[in-house]
């Protein structure tokens, strides 16, 4: 057989240990914190029925699905998000409690454009609260998403909000009264953080129906203040429900202790199709061209697009790849692998067995240990795969050790080197690692 | 838009909150147990070229790819199982140590026909060790194997082994040669467990060059025991490394205290063409049917397809979705999604701010809690709605308490209720739930 290059896909990408490590650990926090708030684990497939996931997320999102024919002539499409697939599941498993709060913690797949902390293939953290109008539901979104982010040990960002009644009460003003035209041009603003007000504008005109006055009253509203906006800005009928939402956040955002994180934010718009009240978005302070990192909203309607019960529902979706690829550059997440606390030799044929003894001791006492592989090669070199592993301790057990029942011990930070028994030496290295 | 029905494709399941929670425990065990060995985390793309994946499972396993063309033209598909990807890592990424032990917990998918315990998607949980030759990786991995499904609770299980040398030398006895021929000799008694020796039988007959002297020959080795094997039944010069290695292994075991759980049988083939010495089989005691659950085997060979450099390897695999249902049929996994300690009523509009820092401070000293989301819902439907989330405590924070500053605790298993200082009986309830 011919030999094959070894090479991933554009905007895929392997995680070696090092960056995946650390990962592993976001991803074990992450679903602590969403356990803390009483939120249940879901899994999905990643193939769903292409008519499931089509016309949700709007006609630029679906030429975005990784689409094909199985090899029953399905038409299947990999998941582009967990929502929709999650109001899938409500629909099809009515036995579900309501309110439910649901987490998941998945990859998703989008044929974009790869840039900077845009991949094809990234992983998404979600809650989201099934069956409830309630404003609180809105509110813990919030909470979960400070507190995941805190507990990831980032402190900058800032959750910035928004209600799509006002932006419709906008779009009523500005004279886009016509839903497709309105969510051609919620997705022209949504690119403002990305290609600015010129590109945003350039977009605009070219929508059928909106005239440059009405571009124009769009561009002083994306600047305006939640506090400033009036009858003159926005149809209030439409606009109004919003404004009250919002301000209610900001005020338990305020009383809960949150508020630093938290500010509204008109311009802000969200790309897909389905959400109907609050959004959010999170940039990082310090790397805002990052773009969003952590997203959401209420979307209130999508569920009847698969049962004729209307189930509000509201959920915020942490984009883990790119927090990831930003904690990195920002120096927040550290890479490394050694998940290796001590390093045992292999004298020889002989002692193998001694070797490996004392390897499941250590790993009895709840410590992790790597077993060199070849025995009888010479020290020197087994202490240099010692060192490479990152252990912190390296164990040598050869006949000697073995005839007393001992072993020696190395500290490989200090270089000290000490004879115990074995029993009282895998006592003082778990003492040892537990105090570390 | 019209309505579309809510359903999964034929294969694939969705994980409601009763299975994923023990699920996502299991994840956790496997994972720790890895690291325990030094193993290594890696993630790879779940989409490859499929250049990367074709020719390396034999004829049949390429049929049961999911393979398309993406919207950029290129030839891909969904990996089927975790080894191909980590040789491609393992070539394309020249940095990594040698020996390289690594693990990966992830989905693959396969267009298999559906049956009990054979799903389209499942995850794998993989430790390989690349770079060494030595038989104490076969070993390690028979280890980690054992450790893995005792961590999770199986007690009644047995790793099957064997060595594709013997194998070879029989088949070289049986006088058939030829590779091809092998690999289809090797795929139908693979079958054995699922379709019996008359089924077998049946395939080896339609096999071109094999007499049925040949397959009386394979019949009665399938049956022999290790310590039989002559040169009567095979060639000794293929199959004596093999026979050597077995006993070794087998020798190991005893020495490790863990020959309950393993035994030789000559009789596991293993589908896949690119193993070429060790191969292991595991089947749970109790449900022999299940097909094996965890497998794998040494194959020096597969790296060459991607880089000059000759890399043995070895490795074993866990198909924890197999594992699940059959623990779950076994009554060894439960059911059970609650992870709720606490549930916070919300008296009313004007007590919301009192009820979310009750929780917050519940949460703040390791509680989970949830928040009902419904003020001023009648306390008899809010206690409702806390029984149904499994807490064992229930938290009212109305306006006497805010005003006091205490809560009313109700315990939900004895029905005691008591009131305390908001501090107090965060304390309380923390160390109520620590002994529990």
């Amino acid at each position: 057989m011919s030999r094959v290059e070894p090479r991933v896909l554009k905007g895929f990408r392997d995680y070696l240990p090092e960056v995946m490590a650390p990962r592993e650990k976001m991803f074990a926090t992450i679903g602590h914190v969403f356990r803390q708030f009483g939120y249940l684990p879901l899994g999905t497939p990643a193939l769903e029925y292409t008519d499931i996931l089509m016309g949700k997320y709007g006609a630029e999102g679906d030429k975005l699905l990784y689409r094909f024919e199985d090899n029953g002539g399905r038409d299947v499409s990999l998941r582009y998000d967990l929502t929709v697939p999650l109001a899938r599941v409500v629909a099809q498993h009515t036995q579900l409690p309501r309110p439910f709060r649901r987490y998941q913690i998945a990859p998703v797949w989008r044929a974009e454009k790869p840039a900077r902390g845009r991949f094809r293939e990234f992983y998404q953290c979600d809650v989201d609260v099934i069956g409830s109008d309630s404003l609180l539901a809105d509110f813990e979104c919030i909470q979960v998403g400070v507190a995941v982010l805190r507990a990831l040990g980032v402190e900058d960002f800032q959750i910035r909000l928004n209600d799509r009644r006002i932006l419709d009460g906008l779009l009523a003003k500005a004279g886009v009264s016509e839903r497709d035209t309105q969510l051609t041009v919620l997705r022209a603003v949504d690119k403002l953080p990305k290609i600015g007000w010129p590109g945003v504008q350039k977009e605009l005109e070219a929508v059928p129906g909106l005239t440059s006055t009405g571009i124009d009253v769009l561009h002083g509203f994306l600047e305006a203040n939640l506090s400033q906006l009036s009858a003159n800005d926005v149809d209030m009928d439409v606009a109004g429900p919003g404004i009250e939402s919002l301000q209610q956040l900001l005020q338990w955002a305020e009383t809960d202790g949150i508020a630093q994180w938290v500010d509204v934010d008109l311009s802000i718009a969200r790309g897909l199709d389905y959400y109907t009240a609050t959004i959010y978005e999170t940039f990082l302070g310090a790397m805002p061209e990052l773009g969003s990192v952590m997203s959401g909203g209420r979307y209130d309607d999508l569920l009847t697009m698969f049962t004729k019960d209307a189930v509000p529902a509201v959920g915020i979706s942490l984009g883990l790849d790119r927090l990831l690829a930003g904690l990195l550059e920002l120096g927040i997440l550290e890479q490394g692998a050694h998940c290796t606390d001590v390093y045992v030799t292999v004298f020889d044929e002989a002692t193998v067995s001694y070797s490996q003894g004392v390897a499941g001791q250590l790993r009895a006492a709840g410590i992790s240990v790597q077993l060199h592989l070849t025995p009888g090669q010479k020290l020197g070199r087994q202490f240099k795969s010692a060192a490479r592993s990152g252990a912190s301790f390296v164990v040598v057990a050869g006949p000697d050790e073995r005839a007393a029942a001992r072993i020696t011990i190395k500290n490989m930070k200090t270089g000290d080197q000490q004879d115990m028994s074995l029993s009282d030496g895998v006592d003082w290295i778990r003492q040892q690692i537990q105090s570390a």
